[in-house]
């Protein structure tokens, strides 16, 4: 396939640029967090290089690969978790960026294995219900394909619950933790953000009051619905 | 209504600093968070516009508009809460600022449903007595008119119970966040601080003694007063 | 008594940085909080003046008092805090600053009204035993002079548990917050730092260990006396 | 011995960086952390002066000793506690750095003396199985040499419970605080790094499942030998 690499400059600008958002956001220490976006008319897309520090990070530096895992463009290795962007790229199609953290909070929930329910307006604002928790592998997954796994368990999760990524941009890995997605790369960064507050703030929620029963269900529908619904109100047009 | 926008810049001055203000005191993510402040004479207030990052606000991006929440100036949409904010200052007369946040331990507070009774002198240098809970909006409520319903709920709430919104510039909204206000815009942020290091504080305090019974009365009126009644004596006169 | 004002230009610059050292060690939000030092020699106290923001101050806005609570030179109103400072300066005799603030940790002790036993060795480098809760004041000591009295408070309570305010430091007023003194505005600072760390620390591990019993005394002898004791060897002669 | 020191003069720098770190990654307050790094090839190893501010922290400033503990280099009195990372030189000999903190959550575990078991894979991804609680020392032991029975305790408790202090490198002693240790000074503050986020992690983990029944075996594998293993291919080779 021929490439025109200087097309994806934007592209590659937007992705370090994210990256960079994870620790202007707080949600990464160390190197424990990687962003990828998609050009979807192209079907490549460009991630972080594995291992490298944050401040070290240039445009240069990003990897560009195709849908069947091939680099195309770039001098590093790609980030071990490549293979989890990919399947999530070539299995939800609406989706244009995803954020791969080890944030505090929502780290917490994937390794306790406790979904997040919608406790409040701050949630609805980004997730349409309850982030669920995505099962570990077993050991011949791990052994066959670890990252190409981790990404076919988070689908067969969505689909088997029948769950809309679109409508849920956030999952959390049990015993790992969350991956997000969202319309762009910096979108996904921006999902992870509201997962690791929302996250923080349902265990405070549940030590005031064990017996919080969840947002309202007509509350939960204006909230996302006016920021995501077809007659969105929020922000700028 | 004839508008002499040029005697508000000090106004909209004022209000972008109060905004930016969230971002220092780190009570807002992303853009989870509007202030507004209000001249009297004129009747007109000004409010950050809807969506935009805290980074890109200036002055000039400023939303004015009057208590019949009509916008006189700005080429903005404002910030999807302003017809809580717009109630607030037609009901609460005496009010100059109003603040909206999900910062996150009162956000807390707000999910649990939970007053949070004055435990110590930092409660009491700011509110005096404890901080209510507002209901939330039923469908009806939530399908007609959401934010100006919420500030209708507000007030409602103030009334019944007979709390002065001049002692208690706080509140909770059930499942939702907090709303503060205050003699203006500045001041209003400096309440959502008080109330979120408040709500902060009150979880640990019920953490190392769940029988913590609330500051003596006696405290609560000294701490209060020396601030802010009659003969105060705290700050510069 | 003749005051040669410039004579006391190095503690202004020292009790200025010791204020600044509030806001930088995050123990302060708005303007809850302020620090003493005082010219032994001269019976001279320098404080922070009353309610101004950090960024505000200057060493010329410090206001200079002597023991019998008399402003000598300064144009603003002192801290509001003030008489409790005079107290502590003229009772222990051998300390040469004060710290007050209202540090979310400490704090939660205080208004829990639950001592901090020595749980390690971060308290015990500070810390020579338990600190102390103060009682709250009765009503009459509230209206008769709340600030001084406070000082006499904690006068009364390191007098009635004999405990040596050079080996302990600070306490937590019950209901209100703490007050830590120490060799210096400096010294007093750092053992704010200590206070609100070791507060943290001991709800955590009592979360992890409600049984946790407390650092054995040889070892907790060892740690301050090899930091405070005659033969100490941490640091630099 | 005869010393060239200018040899050292890369070392030195590493070390200053490392303790640098130290306040970067929000691990110290104060003065309470220092990092180490060693010349094998040299026997010789580097270490912050005691009690010296990070800000003050200059290459020449730091201190050279021998494995003997002799002061080989340097104007001011090394670390206190310097006899510790020399013991742990001399006995662990695959590391070249050592970092002792009294970071807030590494410092719990230690206080709690509760052991850290592997919950999910961002322990994984540095330690390989549960972090040892190290006992205190006893009367004895404390009077005769403090910081070197501090080193001699951790390393008898890995020889007693035959952990590879490569493959874990990192204890809590008890009532006291953590110690890491790595490939070089560098690595051994991202093992405290990890180690804090991880112990964060935890408390935040059980208070959201109280049997979280610790990371399937075949997970911690899989994750400590794609980053450390032989086949490792997490990063850039």
């Amino acid at each position: 396939m021929g490439l025109d690499s200087s097309m994806l400059e934007d592209l590659k600008e937007e992705v370090l640029h994210a990256n960079l958002m994870l620790v202007e956001e707080g949600l990464v220490r160390l190197t424990w967090g990687n962003v990828s976006g998609i050009d979807r008319d192209k079907g490549l897309f460009v991630i972080k290089p594995s291992g490298v520090a944050y401040e070290n990070l240039t445009a240069d530096s990003m990897v560009v690969l195709d849908l069947e895992g091939e680099v195309v463009e770039g001098k590093m290795r790609p980030s071990s978790d490549t293979p989890t962007h990919r399947i999530l790229y070539r299995e939800f199609e609406e989706i244009g960026g995803v954020t791969h953290t080890h944030s505090v909070n929502a780290t917490m929930f994937s390794q306790a294995g406790c979904e997040l329910p919608c406790q409040g307006t701050t949630h609805a604002d980004h997730f349409y219900g309850t982030v669920p928790v995505v099962r570990e592998l077993d050991e011949a997954e791990v052994a066959e394909d670890y990252e190409t796994n981790t990404g076919l368990a988070i689908v067969e999760c969505f689909r088997e619950k029948e769950i809309n990524p679109v409508e849920m941009p956030a999952c959390f890995q049990k015993f790992h933790a969350p991956f997000t997605w969202g319309k762009n790369a910096i979108d996904s960064v921006k999902n992870s953000v509201a997962l690791e507050v929302c996250a923080q703030m349902a265990l405070g929620t549940w030590q005031l009051n064990a017996d919080q029963g969840g947002l309202p269900r007509h509350i939960l529908d204006k909230h996302y619905l006016r920021k995501h619904g077809a007659g969105a109100y929020y922000g700028q047009s």
